[in-house]
């Protein structure tokens, strides 16, 4: 799972739909979508799942859940995005098996030390610049706490916040597997240029790094 | 699961911690603790159901949570209540499989019709009366719907919405199985002897109807 890495965010979507941007998102070669939707209803967040998963059927992506295990399960996700307020992860890995994929966001050093031992296939590097769709972190970690991140932790990273097509080679180089964006896809009136870019970005970076 | 239904509320409970709650309203012969969360992080959440399902190891009575199926089974819960904002019953019993309770708040009689093909536990008739732990109902059922929920309905039903020890014979009379109870427990300054009232009054009139 190296390259762009969608969230999504109905919100920002505005007049588009969640899909048409899931689906631009995805013609573009982005290589994980998750769905977070946390003002959503039990039953407006399993529909949206539903549906979104339907329309991945084609692509070899994986549709991960942020926060809810039983959207997960409900929908046939192919794994979670968990906090450190959501779901423990080692209860998490038991209700969702050994094979589904597990992020866990790190938004301390403790949480990274406490993540070594964990069951979870990679860290959310959270927030690496300061962002406003998420308000309610602790550490901005910059650059030089992802580069701090990656000498430490045996798991892949995905940074997240603040992050877009200029500062996105600079937090690959600094060493994070994917690059996670909210507002740089979904805010934006073209989400399949916006991808696009963002995935030639990336993709040149990996390719000559 | 005849009798008075606890349905929990941190918010009420104030400087009573909701063990404490839970532990009296058993001690005085509650035949069901339902876990209402709202406001509370899935971790919070879980956390809470697994200190209060710890506490119910000896009592022979079922602990249900609201809404969050992943909650349930990460806590070993005995089943999930869930309104029609929630999960999709069909799904929830595909998740829970076929020996946990389900419930399912029933607020309009389109509800109560589409229930009767549902493969669930029992049916919660939200709210029998106005009441203001719960706002975001649509019908207010009076014991006229109530009886005519429990003239046409195959599931057993638990009565909710503005139900004290003052109203409840009348809506065992008008066909409730259970009477659940919110304020009425968690909103009172000694649980125990709120609960034994209600369950009393319950207990009478079911073998003097």
């Amino acid at each position: 799972m190296k390259g762009i890495y969608l969230v999504t965010d109905s919100g920002l979507c505005r007049e588009k739909t969640l899909e048409f941007t899931v689906t631009e998102a995805l013609r573009a070669g982005v290589c994980c979508v998750q769905l977070r939707e946390k003002n959503s209803t039990t039953r407006g967040f399993v529909e949206t799942a539903l549906r979104v998963k339907a329309s991945m059927a084609d692509v070899d992506v994986p549709l991960i859940i942020n926060d809810r295990i039983d959207v997960a399960l409900a929908c046939g996700a192919d794994g979670v995005h968990i906090g450190q307020d959501d779901m423990p992860a080692v209860l998490a890995r038991k209700l969702l098996g050994p094979d589904k994929i597990i992020g866990l966001s790190v938004e301390s050093w403790e949480d990274v030390e406490a993540a070594q031992e964990l069951d979870v296939d990679y860290l959310g590097v959270s927030p690496v610049f300061p962002t406003p769709t998420k308000t309610d972190t602790k550490t901005v970690w910059g650059l030089e706490g992802l580069a701090r991140i990656r000498a430490f932790s045996r798991h892949p990273l995905v940074a997240i916040g603040g992050l877009d097509a200029a500062n996105a080679r600079d937090v690959i180089r600094a060493g994070a597997d994917s690059i996670a964006v909210v507002s740089a896809i979904c805010g934006t009136a073209d989400p399949y240029g916006a991808a696009q870019i963002l995935c030639e970005t990336v993709n040149f970076n990996l390719d000559k790094p």
